[in-house]
Order: C-alpha cells, then structure tokens, then sequence
C-alpha cells in the first residue's frame, strides 16, 4: 500500500523573531490514480494512496457506470517500482463480472443537440446532472439537530492524516442516531467521498438509507451528487454550500445542512427530516 | 454575465439558544461551463459564472493546449435561457486563429505502453506533468519574506464573494515588489488560478517572470503545474502543500511557500529565491 504522508525539507521563518528552523516536515501524499476497466484508461485522479479499491468502486457507483458491486469480479492493483525503487500502486484495473459492461452515463434527460452551443438550451442543472436510481425524497429518516451537530467533529476526530499535515480533506458516514460506519480522507476531496461510498458498495450496502454523509469541506454539487447516486439522504457540511447543492438538494428531497459549527448550523434543504 | 452570488431559504438553528432564524441565504454560484473548440467539446468544469474568457484562455494554456493569445481568434458565449427566463451563459465557444490548432497535452516524455497497466513503469509525476515553454528555473527575482507573508491577506482583501457567501477560493497574481496585478475568485480553486492566468493571457503577458501567484487553499500538483506552464517563479500558499506540489516545484526550481499565516511561513522549495 502506498504511503499517506511523506517527509520533505522544509524551512520554517518567523518574521517576528527572525527565527530560521530547517528541518523535515511531514505533507499529505498526493500520487495519480489510473482507474482501467478491461484493457481502457477510465479516468486519472490525483489521490492519497490507500483504499484505492473502495476509491475504484465509489467512483464507478458515483458516476453512475456501475450499479452494485455484484457487476464488479474483481479489482487488481498494477505494481510497479517508482524513480527511488520502491514499488508504486498508481493503476487499478477493474475486471467486470461475466456479461456486466459499464453503463453510459445516466443523464437526467437526453441531451437535444438543438443548437451548436451543446449544453445552450438545456437547463444547466439538466444537462450535468445524472439519474440516480434510488429515491432519497421517500427515504423517512429522522435526524436529532444535536447529533447533526457533533458530526463534523467526530469525523475530525478520525482524521490522523489532517492532524498530521494539514492537507486532506475527509469524508464519514453516520447512521441517523449517530454510529460512525466509515471515515475516510483524501487530498481531493471527491476522493473522501468516492472511498467511503465504495466501502459501501463492497459492504453491499447500497442504497444507503437512514444514514448521514458528513464532508470536512464545503457542499458542491457533485458531492450532493455523489449521496444522491448511493441513496443518502441527509449531508452534513463544515463549509459553505454551492448554489447548485442547494438546488440538487431540493429538487431531490435530501437534507442539506451546511456551516455546521456547534451550537449552530444553518439548513438549506430537507428541513422536515430535523426533529425539534 | 452570470451572478455570481445567489440568494436561497435557509433556516439558522441556534442549538444553545434553540432560537430558529428562517431567511434567505447568500451562496456561491456553482454552474457548468463547457468550453468548446470549434465544433468540439474540450471539457465541462462546474464554476462561479464571471470571467469565462478568462478562465477558458487560462485553461487552455495550462493544460499546454494553446501557446499564447495569439493562437486564438476569438471567443464567443453562447447564450440562452435557463428555466426562470433568464439569459444563462453556460458556454464559451473558441476560435482558434487562422492556421491554428490545439497542440496536444505535451507530456514531458511519451508515454511508453511497456506493460499492460498503462502508467505503470514511468514514474507518477513523469506520466502527469505536462512540458512547460518556460524556465522558471532560470528567473532571478528574489523576494521579501516580509511581503511574501502579506500575500493571503492582500488576497483575502480582493475576496467581495468569500466574505459574501464563505463558498468561493481565490487566487491572485503580484509583483515580485507585491503589487496586485489581478485577483479572482470561484468555487474551484483551479478555476480561481485559471482565471488569474487567463487574463494574463489575454493582457499577452506570459511568461509571468517576476510574478508570485497566491492561492487561498493548499498547494496541490495541478496549482504548481499551472503556475509552470504559465512562467510564474514562486507560488504562495495560505495552506498546505501535498508531496507531489513539493516535488514539482523542487524539480523545476519554483519558490513554494505554504502555511502562509504572518508572521509565519514555511518554504518548502526554492529558498533561495527569499532575501534574508
């Protein structure tokens, strides 16, 4: 498995003492992943080396190219040594199960090529969004505010590589009542997501109902996206959320909360879920 | 143009007070733009709308696509209405100028398909670095710790959307001297940088020698990458580096400070560039 951190030179300055300190810091590993299925190249990311398999699975399950884990026979990791000798893990090919192929991309709606300008014409929102198959609006998961609250720094608290380099975002999944399944971390923050839903998917616990997806960063549209394609129905941010989340939220009838800073947290969507 | 900003319900919880505060919200945009060549389709990225030129010559020429301004014609938006009847500018057509064609992603040595798993047996930051035109090595400015710890505050000052929504990263360019040439702000950090660099661009300054680029987030490989493929020698941070954005600017002789937080930094390469 590849390394999380890695030591490298640095020099600390303090302008007001003038004090000059050389020594080794320690920073998140950022590498490239190549995802492979069959003999073609997918997709490269830049990713923290580790879980690279459930990164595999929750990426394929996101984007909507793979429904369950059944459609998955296996997944390999290409070894190879990189300039200092030690080997790197920077490939990972995807062998689909017998008659299983990827499928397209699940637009929303079809794409109506009407004018040269491709997405002109489309709602923006239409054209990039793509059609999750499980129905989060009728998911009657309740939420206690109080434990919505505590999420964000119950991830932080399984967040060694943060602690340690200040560099990577992290992702965890909660039961409603508050039982963490899985926390994750990842210099793309993506990434965090892809990692703990493809833990999920090789739990085969899609779709994941009554559960909460906490984020250390902001709600962009494609981290509501991603829930949404594993059926969570509740996400809870750190950091702002977008437009676009916002919009994807209620539209699909899933809980937003967002600037989660105990005692206070602001709701953008799925309010009905929050007990009082 | 687009907004930039917009207003959504919100409902503020107060858990200590149990005060429930109902009132529109303002939040980052976050649309698609789908940047096209000709009749094709290049890339979709999700972005705050303002500075679309801008952001498509700054992409254009970081990934190495395009060499200068003057490979490019000129650049269209298509415009339409979204669902609420309002025009949404959700592409920029390019048009290359006569003679002109893209130059493809000029990979710093080809990829050699030895094995079946791709990138496998070059190394990570081989497979993925794109060939930059300029030497940034080779620049001799030299820079004043003292206002290189000003950058992120300076930026910070430029940031009408951050402070408006807490949803948006900035980047700016300045003077070796620390005058502000340009600063920009979107929900993508790498937009943010794009969009820096693309006015540059359009304003024919590349190479940027003498310039310092500082970000509002962390330094990954791709803002270092930009920063090379653009001429600029030092990059600043207010966050973290990852090991691969240390490795980068090490390898090419750029200047990366990180942890910019007065009067504090840390160098993690190109020291020499800094004054004592």
């Amino acid at each position: 498995m590849g390394r999380r951190t890695a030591r490298v030179p640095s020099t600390r300055l303090d302008l007001a003492t003038g004090a000059v300190v050389r020594r080794p810091d320690t920073v998140a590993v950022e590498e490239p992943l190549e995802i492979r299925v069959g003999e073609a190249s997918l997709t490269t990311t830049m990713r923290t080396p580790g879980d690279d398999f459930d990164l595999t699975l929750g990426h394929l399950v996101t984007e909507g190219l793979v429904h369950d884990g059944a459609e998955v026979r296996g997944l390999m990791h290409c070894t190879d040594t990189g300039p200092d000798g030690s080997p790197t893990f920077n490939v990972v090919d995807v062998t689909l199960a017998p008659g299983a192929t990827l499928h397209g991309p699940p637009r929303e709606r079809a794409e109506t090529m009407t004018s040269a300008c491709g997405i002109c014409g489309t709602a923006s929102i239409d054209a990039i969004r793509l059609a999750a198959r499980f129905a989060v609006a009728a998911d009657p998961t309740t939420l206690d505010p109080a434990v919505v609250a505590s999420l964000p720094e119950r991830l932080h608290a399984e967040q060694a590589t943060f602690d340690r380099t200040g560099g990577v975002h992290g992702a965890a999944l909660f039961t409603a009542a508050g039982e963490l399944l899985v926390a994750r971390e990842d210099v793309g923050r993506h990434n965090a997501v892809d990692k703990v839903i493809g833990w999920a998917v090789r739990e085969r616990r899609l779709p994941l109902a009554g559960t909460v997806l906490a984020v250390s960063a902001r709600a962009s549209f494609e981290i509501v996206q991603k829930a949404l394609m594993a059926g969570i129905p509740a996400v809870v941010a750190v950091s702002a959320p977008s437009s676009l989340a916002v919009a994807l939220a209620t539209e699909t009838g899933m809980t937003l909360v967002a600037f989660t800073r105990p005692p206070r947290l602001v709701v953008y969507a799925g309010e009905h879920r929050l007990t009082s």
